[in-house]
This record gives C-alpha cells, sequence and structure tokens, in this order.
C-alpha cells in the first residue's frame, strides 16, 4: 500500500486531487477562520505559536512548543454537542412519550450517534431537504455566513409511509432504539421524497446492484426522508465491552491537549492493522518531525459502525490494534487508539471526503489516505469502483 | 408553468435551492470580488451606482441611472478568448499541420465554440483530470486564488483507442473540424480516462439507458478523455443563415453598454415561445422595474447546439422568435435575442447551473429559472427524472 491521493479539506474550501502518483503522502489542513475557537489555554501564547506554519515555529527557537490547546476549527467553528444536559433528561423523556415514535435501525442509532458527537459539524441534525441537495450535488453545505464546508454523505434518516402516515402533521418525533427505549427527539421535522436511484447513483457513481451499504441500508428503506434538529437524551453506549474506546470530539481535543500535541494525524481504518499501515504510520510522524512539528500525536482511529461480513469484527480489530501497541509497532506514547463511531459507506472518492472532514472536527490536522481508500470493487464488473 | 425553484450562484460560492414551492421569482447574481472588471465606462460613477442594491440606487435620487458597464464580472475574473489574432492564423495552421490531428463530432465543434468565446469562463480549454472530478464531485471549480465557480457539467473531448495510439507522446494535437479541415489546437494535453457508467451516474442521477445525451455523445464516445489549453484559428461560424444570431458573450456585455442596461435578465429557451415564457418574462421586468431597476435588458437566449430530435429545430425557433418581438409580444427595444450555442444534455438541476453560469459570462445578472429546468423524463420509469 502506498499514498498516492491528497485531499485537501481548506477551511471554506474544498479541493478534491484523486490523480494517481501524487506524490503528497498526506494531508495538512490549514484553518481559514477561528471564529469560536472551542478550547484555549489560560497561559500566554505568543502569535507565532498560533500559526500552524512549522516554520514560523522554528524561527521562534523556543526548544519546547507551547500547548496550542486548538490545531483546528470544527467545521462551522463551533463543535455541535446535541446531548442534553442531565437536568433535562426527565422532563425531555416525559415531552417525547407523547410524540409519535420513530423506530431506528441500527445504522439509524449510529448516525444519531455521530450526528450528536458533533463529528459531522455543523449538522444539528438529520438532513433537511436543503442540506440533502447540497451534499448530494456539490459535496458540500453552505452555512448562512456564507461559508462553505465539506458534506460529502447524506446523513439522512428514511422513513416507510406507515411512519409518515402517523406522524401526520406533527413538529416533533420521539426517536426509539432498535430495543424500543426512547433515546432522543427530533424537532421541526421536513419529510421529503427519498430517491433511492438518485441517492446511490450520485453517492457511488453507479447503481449497479451489490453495493454493502446499499443492499444493508437504502434498498430496504423507506421512501421518504425525515429531517428536523437533533436532541439525545443521554450518551450512546453499546455495552459490548468497548464503550471506552468511543471517545468523543469533544473528549478527543481534550486529550490533545493534555498530551501537548502541536500536531495531530489521523489514520482511518476498517481492518487489522499490517506492516504496509504501521510504515505509513511511522513514516508520517517522521515526515512531520522534519516538518519542525515537536510533538506529533496519532489519532489511530477504527471505523466502529456497519461495515460488510467479510470484513474482521470490531471486537477482534480492537484486540489487533491494542497488541500493535504492547509489542511497540506504535508507540503509546504518541498514539491514541479509539473508535470512530460512523457506518461505512464504501463509497471511495465521496466517503473518504467524509471520513477527513469527521477527523477535523475531532482536532486532527493532518489526514493520511491511502491508495484506493474506502474502495471497493465494482459490484458487477471486474474492476474498482 | 410557474417559477418555483432558486439558483443562486453567488460570486465565489455556490447554493443550490431546488426544493419545490419556493416562492423567490427570479435569481440575483451579487458578485463578490471584482477583481478584474473587463468592461468600464470613462464616466466618473459614484460609488453608489457601482453597487448592484437597488435600494441604493433610489437613495441616489438620480432619474437617470448612469451606465454601469460591468453588471457583473465573468467567472474568474476575466472572460476567456481563445481565438488566435488574424496575424498569428498563417503561422499557427502551419504548426497545426505537423501535429497529430484529432477529428471532432458536431457536438465537440459545439463545445470548441462553446469554450473559445469564454461562456465556460475560467475554462481555458477541455477538462484535464483535476477538472473533470472537481466538475464531477463539486460541480464547481478551485480556481488558484481558492475561490471557487460553479461548474457543473464536465466539457470534455474524448477519443478513441485508435486516435490516443495515434497521438502517443506529443504535447500537442491539430483539432479537426468535422469536416476534416484544421480549426485549432489542443496544447499540454492530458489523456485519462473516461468511465462512461461514474460520469452519467453522477451527472445524471441515473444510469437507465435511454438518456439522449448519452445515447448520442456518451455511449459511442471513446474510452479516454483528451484535456489541454485550446487555441481556436478563426471564428466559428455555421453558415446556416443564423450566425448574426451567434452573438460572443464579448458581444453581448458590449451591447448591453449601448443600451446603457442597469440590469440583464436571461431566458433559455429550447422550444417556440409560448404564452407562459412571455408572461414570465414580462413579470420579470416588471419586478426589476419595481425593484428600482430603470432599465432592465431582456436576453432572449436560445440553445443553438444538439437537442433531441422530437425538439423544434433552431430555424423554426429563431423564425417564431422574430415573429414574437415583430407582434410586440416582448419588447424589441429592451430585448436582445441571440444563440447560445451549447449542446443540451437534458441533465436537470446539475444542467440549469450550466446554463446560469455561462449566462454570468455573458453579463446577465438574473436568470430565470423554470418548474423543472433542463428536465427531461426519467427513460425508463413513469416520472420526471
Amino acid at each position: 500500500m502506498s499514498l498516492t491521493t491528497r485531499l485537501h479539506i481548506i477551511g471554506s474550501h474544498v479541493n478534491l486531487d484523486l490523480r494517481r502518483n501524487n506524490k503528497t503522502k498526506f494531508t495538512r489542513y490549514i484553518p481559514r477562520f477561528r471564529s469560536q475557537p472551542i478550547y484555549y489555554t489560560k497561559e500566554f501564547v505568543p502569535a507565532a505559536y498560533k500559526c500552524n506554519n512549522p516554520r514560523m515555529q522554528k524561527i521562534s527557537g523556543s526548544a519546547v512548543p507551547m500547548v496550542k490547546s486548538s490545531l483546528i476549527d470544527p467545521d462551522g467553528g463551533k463543535l455541535v454537542d446535541l446531548v442534553i444536559p442531565e437536568s433535562e433528561r426527565a422532563s425531555k423523556t416525559l415531552e417525547a412519550e407523547s410524540m409519535p415514535k420513530v423506530r431506528l435501525a441500527q445504522i439509524d442509532l449510529e448516525w444519531v450517534h455521530v450526528i450528536c458527537e458533533g463529528w459531522s459539524s455543523p449538522l444539528k441534525g438529520f438532513m433537511r431537504e436543503s442540506e440533502y441537495l447540497q451534499s448530494l450535488h456539490f459535496n458540500s453545505l453552505r452555512l448562512s455566513g456564507g461559508s462553505v464546508v465539506n458534506m460529502s454523505l447524506p446523513i439522512v434518516l428514511a422513513i416507510d409511509d406507515e411512519t409518515k402516515e402517523s406522524i401526520g402533521s406533527s413538529k416533533d418525533v420521539g426517536l426509539l432504539a432498535p430495543a424500543g427505549y426512547l433515546i432522543g427527539i427530533l424537532r421541526s421535522l421536513e419529510i421529503y421524497t427519498h430517491n433511492k436511484e438518485e441517492r446511490i447513483a450520485r453517492t457511488w457513481g453507479t447503481t449497479a446492484p451489490g453495493l454493502p451499504y446499499v443492499e444493508e441500508v437504502i434498498t430496504p428503506a423507506g421512501n421518504w426522508f425525515i429531517g428536523g434538529d437533533l436532541e439525545v437524551l443521554k450518551p450512546i453506549k453499546y455495552n459490548d465491552g468497548l464503550d471506552h474506546y468511543r471517545i468523543s470530539p469533544q473528549q478527543l481535543r481534550k486529550e490533545f491537549d493534555r498530551r501537548q500535541a502541536d500536531a495531530v494525524f489521523a489514520f482511518q481504518l476498517r481492518n487489522p492493522v499490517h506492516n504496509g499501515h504501521a510504515l505509513l504510520m511511522n513514516d508520517t510522524r517522521k515526515q512531520l518531525l522534519e516538518l519542525g512539528y515537536k510533538n506529533p500525536i496519532l489519532l489511530l482511529h477504527p471505523l466502529g459502525g456497519f461495515t460488510k461480513t467479510d470484513d474482521v469484527p470490531l471486537d477482534v480489530r480492537m484486540e489487533q490494534h491494542k497488541k500493535v501497541l504492547e509489542d511497540g509497532v506504535l508507540d503509546p506514547e504518541t498514539t491514541i487508539i479509539a473508535i470512530f463511531p460512523s457506518p461505512m459507506h464504501y463509497a471511495g472518492p465521496t466517503e473518504v471526503q467524509w471520513h477527513a472532514k469527521a477527523r477535523i472536527n475531532a482536532g486532527a490536522n493532518f489526514y493520511i489516505v491511502g491508495r484506493d481508500p474506502a474502495g471497493t470493487v465494482h459490484p458487477t464488473e471486474k474492476r474498482d469502483l
């Protein structure tokens, strides 16, 4: 495996460079605005340290870099957090009880998890039609201030005719976990058509049968989308012995601060770490040190949501990742292992933008992109999609 | 027919709003930068007149607005013009004779026409891979300065294996018209894969057989794209008795200046003007006058390139449009009829962006969008695409 693609998601601008044989080995995010930094240090930070340019850090001549508590702003300037305060839980639960209900499938629940922790900031719920169409056509969302952020995958909740009818003209619905208990509320609803063919064509560039996410999620789904503002009653837990690995973007940002990271590089994977991966990660660290960073931290970030049946199960992967650190293949001092709660689309260049964008929100300012990221074979032809 | 969709292509930002029942009746472009205005008046123009805000014009209190010679900048700040000066024609022709040749189909020639007159500014030739992928994934192009312009359709030249082989490692090719004579040069070539399925899926949102442009152009085309910088030896003419209607963006901008237009509203059509169209155009003029504009000019702009066989032929349409003006349905004093040389894709929301963007380049700062612009029925299902 070698790095031959480069993806730039730079502040309010988006540039996809998918040409082969590109020599750039990793991606650097240069934030264009810092309207609302969500973390800060009380220590005085000279201007030179606030700049992401490693050359400026060298110029400063200091041996020990000071803490830069927010290496990169979340998209939209503020990390979204939709888990309501515990003090409101009882009253909101009571309120939700009286609403029409939408029962989620397991993958819907994974998206609730993704949205409520701010991985998809600035999204504040399942997409309404305007957001959905912008995502399909522009792989981006235009914010009210006029700036543009990347949003390459539609993050949507489908319902069937029966559920639509049961909602009627209600403005809000209660969301039920697959097991049937209340987990949240979707407010100020907008219900619109789920054009499955167009969604598939514009996301995967093919409508050939056999795409894993399409077979699992889209084909069986209802013909309507329901968008709205999300409120989640309490943090999403899976009780599978792996919840301690499910670290939110907010918690990750705090941990990067605690470790005094001056660069964070993320590595997305959905299979065991192999030797090529390890070489990539260690080489990226080396490159960052050569660029002048003093304390680059690796975010080893396996995807924890839906994967296709022939991928290695999450619990096995987490065990393997743990061993990789214990064996010293990666340095535990400069590595954080956590689970990225998103389901997998297997949508290649369209999906890798999502993978990188979510890591911006978690505070990573570098992202390693592989040869064929989020790729899969064409479902009916003998070639990569 | 009624206006229910709104499209914003605003300076460096793009926002597509395709929801039904939108009450906005037409689109206003607000240029965000004026780095290189290509037309100017020598008269002193007070700041208030330079602003597109009609309220500011009212505030100025002047009865006769002064000429605003550039109502809207072309995308990228400068109108592209790729027809070489006559003085260089002989030497460039001689040079092109010695190059490998690519013979164009009629629709390729229409695209050469579109590109060389600057309708697709800032594009300077058939797309290279980076431009093609940005167009497919983002409906936009990122310029070197970091700004983003709309570019929703790939403007590409396909070649077959045999032609690719004949080009070999040559950096430039001569372009032959369908009739076989030299019309231009494509320089600094880049040859890359024509993934037809992905192109179709991401442009139309379906891969169902029977889409007119796909059947006519894409399916019979070769498996390679050739991108590069275009030079055209002399202005493209069709000698069909309609060339006097083929007015370039540069000529249109001059004409708007000559008429002292303070607003230009474009109407794209590919069929005869019917009563609904006429009402739309006259109502738009009325709305613009109510907004405070003193001299809105209508650009009645029938598409002149490829259309499907059951559309009305261009010569018949032009005759009909002429009659509409002679009969006073539209006012000849405030209307310009010209031909838009682009071929038709029938790609709905993806194509209407192209239609509007090209009219920005021609100097129109308002664009009328219909109920189902550039729409067609789904080729295999009983619904609109």
